[in-house]
Formats: C-alpha cells, sequence, structure tokens
C-alpha cells in the first residue's frame, strides 16, 4: 500500500500544468437557465436541460459523422431543437439574447480563490474547451480569468470534439508539457474519463454527486468543488 | 420543379437494398419499460428513459475515446449508472432478466407485413445495428425475422458506432451494392442523418412526431411508419 500511495504521490508532484474544462467547470451556465425562465416561464428548466443535452449530443454527433461546425453553431442548433420539441416559439432576439448570455458567463464562487491558489504554486494553468475563440475569448474578458489563466484553447483547430484523443494532445502540444505532467480538470464526468484515457492525470469536480460515468476508465481524483484542489496538490516533500 | 421530381424519383428508382436500422425501428423496446416498471413500480419510465440516452451517450464517447466495447457492455453499463443515479438498487437477477428482454423484443406491429411487402419488390433488405452478434442474432430468430431479411450486419468489425461513416461503409462493402443504390431506414434522426452524410438515401420513421435533429443534413424523407416505405417506393415508371 506504502508503495501505491507512494506513487499516487509522485504522480501529483510530477504536475506542471492544469488544464481546466471552461463551461459548467470553471463558468456557471446557471445564469443562462434563469434567462430561459425569464423568457419562458414555468419551462426554464426543462429548455435549460434539453438545450444543454442536445449541445453535447450535436458535438459528439458532428464529430463522428466527421462534420465539425463550430460551437456557437452547435449550440444555436441545439437551442433551436430544444425549443421546437417543447413547443416554444424562438424570434431573433431571444435567441441572440441567449446566446450573449454564454459570453458573459459568472464563475463559480471559489474559481478566483482557487486559481489564485494554484498560481502561487508554480502550476502553468489553462483552458482547454470546446467552446469556439469567439465564445471564450469575451467569456474568458468578462469573468476577469485572463490575469489567471496563462493559455486559453479552443478544440477548433482540430476540427473535432472531446473526448477524441487528439483535442487533449492539443494542451501537450501548445503548452510544450508532456501528458504525465498534465492534470486535467472537468465537471463533467465523461470529460474527465475521456482525458484520462488520453493519458492526463485528472480531476473530476463532482458538485451534484453524481455516480461515476461507466466508461471503463474513471477520473484519478474526485473533488467536491476547486477549493480542494489546491490542497490536494499540496503534497508534502518526503 | 418537374426536373426535380424527376430526379427525386430516379434517386427511388436505382435502389438495390434497404438497410434497417433495428432497436426502435424494427424492434420496439417497449416491452423492455414495462419489465423496468415491474421491477421499479412508479421507476420505469425514468430509468428507461435514462438508460436509453445513456447507452446511446456511451456508445459515442466510446468511439470518440476510441474506447470501443460490445454493445452488451455498453448497455449493461448504462443501466448500471441510470440505476445508480435513481438510487435504485441493482441485483444480478433483474440485471439479467432485462438483458435478456433485450433477445426477446417484439417488433412493432407493421414490421412483418412492410418488409413482406418489399421482399415482392426485388430489394435486398438488411440489418446495420450498434447491437453485437450475441445480442442480434437471438433478437432476429425470436421475432422470427431471419425469412424476411437476407443479411444481418453488427457494427462490431468495425469497433466503433454509428453515426461514424465507416459503419455505413460496412453495407456496402458486405452487399457489394453501392451507396447511391441503399436507402437506409431508422427511427433515430441522427441515425439518418448520419447515413445521409455518408451519402445513402434515408428515411427517418418519425413515429413520435419529433423536430428533425439539426445537424447540417436531414434525412430525405419522413415517413410516420414503415407501412408507407412500399408504397413510397412504388414509383411509376415514367
Amino acid at each position: 500500500m506504502s508503495g501505491k500511495f507512494d506513487s499516487w504521490k509522485s504522480g501529483l508532484r510530477v504536475l506542471r500544468a492544469l488544464v481546466f474544462d471552461a463551461y459548467g467547470t470553471l463558468f456557471d451556465v446557471h445564469s443562462v437557465g434563469t434567462l430561459c425562465e425569464q423568457l419562458w416561464p414555468g419551462k426554464g428548466t426543462q429548455l435549460t436541460q434539453l438545450w444543454r443535452a442536445k449541445q453535447l449530443e450535436y458535438s459528439w454527433l458532428r464529430s463522428l459523422m466527421r462534420r465539425y461546425e463550430g460551437f456557437e453553431q452547435v449550440t444555436t442548433a441545439a437551442l433551436g431543437y430544444a425549443c421546437a420539441a417543447l413547443g416554444l416559439a424562438l424570434e431573433d432576439e431571444p435567441r441572440r439574447r441567449l446566446l450573449r448570455a454564454y459570453r458573459e458567463l459568472a464563475t463559480f464562487p471559489e474559481v478566483d480563490g482557487a486559481l489564485a491558489a494554484l498560481k502561487t504554486m508554480r502550476i502553468r494553468l489553462a483552458i482547454l474547451s470546446n467552446g469556439s475563440p469567439a465564445m471564450l475569448r469575451p467569456a474568458v474578458a468578462h469573468a476577469g480569468l485572463g490575469r489567471l489563466i496563462g493559455t486559453v484553447l479552443s478544440v477548433n483547430p482540430k476540427k473535432t470534439y472531446k473526448p477524441a484523443p487528439t483535442v487533449y494532445r492539443l494542451a501537450v502540444e501548445r503548452l510544450r508539457v508532456p501528458k504525465r505532467a498534465i492534470g486535467f480538470v472537468s465537471s463533467n464526468c465523461w470529460d474527465a474519463c475521456g482525458a484520462k484515457a488520453f493519458g492526463f492525470r485528472t480531476f473530476w469536480i463532482n458538485r451534484s454527486g453524481a455516480p461515476v460515468d461507466a466508461l471503463g476508465v474513471s477520473p484519478d481524483h474526485i473533488l467536491h468543488s476547486l477549493d480542494e484542489l489546491p490542497e490536494l496538490l499540496r503534497v508534502p516533500v518526503s
């Protein structure tokens, strides 16, 4: 057991970069749900859930079909489907407002503190997101994350979406850090599993207490909040 | 318009094979839902929906992760997740019963009549399914489809799932019919879209009146039931 624990600790000690998923991990998409409820009272929750489910589904399907489209188009298409399925009329103006809300998301309350603590630990911080550069740039700026996160990577140059291995490889290529020295942090369990399958050390932020996805690989660490990450990485030198 | 209608007709006239999706298209998975409700009264519908959603999700994610596992394992894993998420204890015996039910599904009421009518039209009939050979063989035998369907293809040799183009290519390779002469029939809109993106003429059986998926390609024909297919293909020779 001691040998296993030592290798587990040393696995943490070698980390030179932490790569974060964006939506749902750093950015709280709750405010988009609030706007949905304002626009269609009583239907907000159902719409938000179906929209998100279709957004992911379309990203996976288009990747498998080899018909990549940018995440803004995928997000717009998913919104259109969700409204049609729920019998909600979607005019141009509400559509624009909802997509604009994606560029002005709040971060979760603990994000600033956790990232600031990690930044003192000589670990490079990056984002790797399905979001297009046109979506990510204003969101990062609006949330003031630019001073904490050094590198913002979109899947866009790879023309496919997570969890394709080539997407995670983008972080290795751009950060020039070997994959065993990269920690990957996501609140989407399937994303953490995909990153683990690629070879990163993975941290699943399980805010809602969901079961682990049964994909044959599991995240290395399960945390309840980003708060726990700096503490976990402060590994005592033996 | 007339020229367009002629090319539309001739597109149907060149069809030499019809390839059907299995689950939900020929086989009615409703009976699995009934068993779920018997096992967990009041939770059947929710469990069936989450199980099905996770079954598809895991097939897409494993394909993108390049971690293919057979459909029986994917289906079992999805059932395990769905039960855990809903707080339902899953013992070995109910698990076995549910997976056995997948091998003994009923077909939709119109399937026999529609396939028999198509068989008189000199069109080859085949199945192309995510199901593993071990799942498909008993299901086809139990439903007595062997006398109507000449070829049963599983995605298994390709080690990936729909809608990857290589899966649809399997039908071309095995039937030795060019793709423009193959009609693909599915009740899953995304499957019909994937087949269309590959180059088949596609028929979406939209039994529930759902909106078309917004994936950049759309099915060529939308039918309410398989009943309408023989009539549609009885194109008058001009």
